[in-house]
């Protein structure tokens, strides 16, 4: 294990995140606001960079590293990044207990959006500014910012690339993205602005508006309001942001090949044309299911919403989904496990993996009939190895373990089944609301100090697939430093 | 499509139903029970011997078979034996409604044990003691019957096994099964009959004995109280059926080895081992997390019951178990999908599959720390090949879509998820009782009966494996004869 290369990499995050807190620090003197916040701000940047001379030991140690290194450089980034980034809303007191700071900043950078907090209209705007602005940096990922800051490792870089980039990678597309990094990270901001843009547009103050196009473009969620979106109760604000949800959720590749490439390859892509089937149809279920409440024109625009927040792991909310039926609850829930499109911004289990998992459990039917036919798994018109297969499959059975583990964490601070599966679900999968005691019209406060750590871990492992946050925590990673 | 050898051996499985329903009319006369009773067993009985003179065209046709003319075979008989087995309930009119009636005899022969009956002390001894009996009969399936009733067809014989056997097949173990099929039957309804003298002396009547000791050996739950085992209140007779249900979970073949063989051998199975593993700390967890309603002593004596009988898929109950807190029904829903062990009268994914797919999952986090290293999962100490590894995997993919369409099926008559999970549970792993609305003090009375029926064929596809149910309702299957 190459240590030196770990606190290299860590050190230059870190230096990076005190950059980017001067960007709230900056809306704290804009809007005049009390010199604790302003302090609070200050510190956290002293700290941060305090720590940063920290680990310096060998000035010309070795640059190479491999997947090991790579998922611990990962996982620890995320996780000291929540950390200091929970500085300022704990040095201001305006989240007292640090754990629901850290709980909190975990949401934002993960893009979960899930809340401890009882009453966000209370905080100040520098803070829900940092907090929002953390769905940014984190949308498009540690990838981005380790590619930015190691251009020296290019080559090395998409070792990283491989422990971080959501989703599994197939043929050409998502390994552009390594390649392009600093286009797509133009790209994103530049959709970013679009967003702000359309929402000014529909009214929204530019504060709002800056608020709720982080949260959309980084599939996050974390809205200014307590009511989320529904706040607005704006037709055109929801279109804005229901499709400004479903863009950042497909493959930003796609994006790439939609401005500079052709535009031909983007109708081939298998996983957008499933990512809009399923939207399609559940926005018909739901939309169907929920019509007795709503009417078939409000059920539709409500579902229209929640299916695109939810797939999209964002987690805006315009009504309290947690109230419709059980039909359309469970169809949530599916969604929420399902995700968004791979080398997107949003999380759960990708849509690719999806279509994969079904292709494979659908095969056994066709065996049952011609068991001589060699079985054939094709994805993106390419047939699937075994090695391929089983490697998604493996991954899903993890999936499946850890979720099982929090479901089990969650029962003994919730007595009934929905609220203990789909915490789980919204943590693990980063949408943000649940649904029983967690829905969008409630809260993550009545959680356990305990829990709430456990939930925070669940966010970031389910941001980085797993794998990195385990091999963190693994004591044989630490053998020979300790 | 071998039409005719399908004919052939449904129409025998339908006289050997003919000559078992003359025992519950030998049960009718015995008590003396009202005509209605024994007209309904007549009745019965000679409308299957009409039947099953029907379709004899050829007289020399081809003995040869496929997979798909056995999973044809395997499927229909389950359906054809529940309808008219159902016959005798219906005509004597003790269950009014043919679908309730339906419903009933599927989850007799396919050991559920779920229940429409609201007062189940209401029936006649008779019916009682054929709905028991179905249990007896559908436990060791027709695997043996298929194996007895085609005694000229011994080398075929083996294709019909594949598509019934409950499990994955792992090395000798599970292939002895259809070699001993008569054997395994004696030793079957031997060892029931200790089980029924073991409850004699624990001071139940014969009739009482009987009904549990087929409830506990085809793992299926029917009993002839509202209270289930519960009625007795007697720790003897819950040990006595909680030890039972335990041996009835384990493959049979160990039963022969111990028997007949090298007891040495059983040390060396990794299932069982597993299997008793998860047995122990279920009922641990559970009886530590239940301490607080009924002290430690009594809260693993209602732990010990409740673990043998769900993981066993068998389903008796001495407390209502759908009131203990999340965390023991949690634990109890992860008992209900992992089942017993391959090749024993219980359903479930079973423990050697569960093993398998859990070492898979595992697998990521070693391979993620050694990427060069070779996958190597080893079950029964072997190392599994990657066309195995795929084929239990995809059969759990298989296994959480069907699951996924029956939770939403279920959601139409159930407002809350933990009783529409549950229910899908319940039915598809065969144990009997779920949780919420569908409990232990509960029953299936409250489906419609439209999903009374998609359940009748859940408990079929749970107990079947899923795809012999697929191929019978799949309009290709039956192309050329239409």
């Amino acid at each position: 294990m190459n240590y030196g290369i770990i606190g290299y990499v860590l050190v230059r995050l870190l230096r990076l995140e005190a950059g980017l807190l001067s960007l709230p620090l900056l809306v704290a003197l804009i809007y005049q606001e009390s010199w604790v916040n302003i302090g609070a701000f200050g510190l956290s940047i002293v700290l941060l960079l305090l720590v940063s001379l920290f680990p310096r030991k060998n000035k010309n140690q070795s640059m190479t590293f491999y997947m090991r290194e790579a998922f611990i450089i990962v996982g620890l980034s995320w996780i000291l990044l929540s950390f200091f980034g929970s500085l300022p809303f704990y040095l201001s007191g305006e989240i007292p207990s640090l754990v629901d700071a850290f709980f909190e900043t975990s949401s934002g950078f993960t893009t979960t959006g899930s809340s401890i907090l009882v009453d966000v209209e209370a905080l100040s705007k520098s803070m829900l500014f940092w907090r929002s602005f953390t769905h940014m940096i984190g949308g498009m990922g540690i990838l981005i910012f380790a590619l930015a800051v190691l251009p020296k490792m290019a080559s090395d870089g998409v070792r990283v690339a491989k422990a971080e980039v959501p989703g599994p990678s197939f043929g050409k597309l998502v390994s552009k993205l390594s390649l392009n990094a600093k286009i797509l990270y133009i790209m994103y901001i530049a959709m970013t602005g679009v967003v702000v843009v359309f929402l000014l547009l529909g009214g929204m103050s530019l504060f709002d508006a800056l608020i709720h196009a982080f949260g959309a473009a980084g599939t996050g969620g974390f809205s200014n309001k307590v009511l989320s979106v529904g706040f607005y109760n704006s037709r055109y604000i929801e279109a804005v942001l229901g499709i400004s949800m479903l863009i950042f959720g497909m493959n930003f590749n796609l994006h790439y090949i939609f401005l500079f490439g052709n535009k031909r390859e983007i109708l081939k892509n298998e996983e957008l044309k499933w990512y809009l089937v399923i939207v399609f149809l559940a926005i018909i279920f739901i939309g169907l299911n929920i019509k007795s409440v709503y009417g078939l024109g409000q059920g539709l625009r409500h579902s229209f919403f929640a299916v695109s927040s939810v797939i999209t792991t964002t987690g805006y909310a315009t009504v309290d989904f947690a109230k419709w039926p059980l039909f359309s609850r469970l169809i949530i829930m599916v969604l929420m496990v399902v995700g968004g499109c791979a080398g997107s911004t949003s999380g759960g289990l990708k849509v690719s993996r999806v279509v994969v998992l079904v292709k494979s459990g659908l095969s056994q039917i066709i065996k049952s009939r011609q068991p001589g036919r060699v079985q054939n798994i094709s994805y993106e018109g390419e047939g699937l190895s075994e090695g391929k297969i089983i490697s998604i499959q493996n991954y899903f059975m993890l999936y499946m373990l850890v979720l099982t583990v929090l479901i089990l964490l969650l029962s003994f601070n919730y007595s009934d089944l929905e609220t203990a599966i789909s915490g789980a679900l919204t943590a693990f999968n980063n949408i943000g609301p649940g649904l029983g005691q967690l829905g969008p019209s409630s809260n993550f406060s009545s959680l356990s100090d305990f829990n709430k750590l456990v939930m925070s871990l669940a966010m970031i492992a389910g941001r980085l697939e797993i794998l990195p946050i385990i091999v963190v925590f693994m004591p044989s990673s630490w053998k020979k430093l300790l």
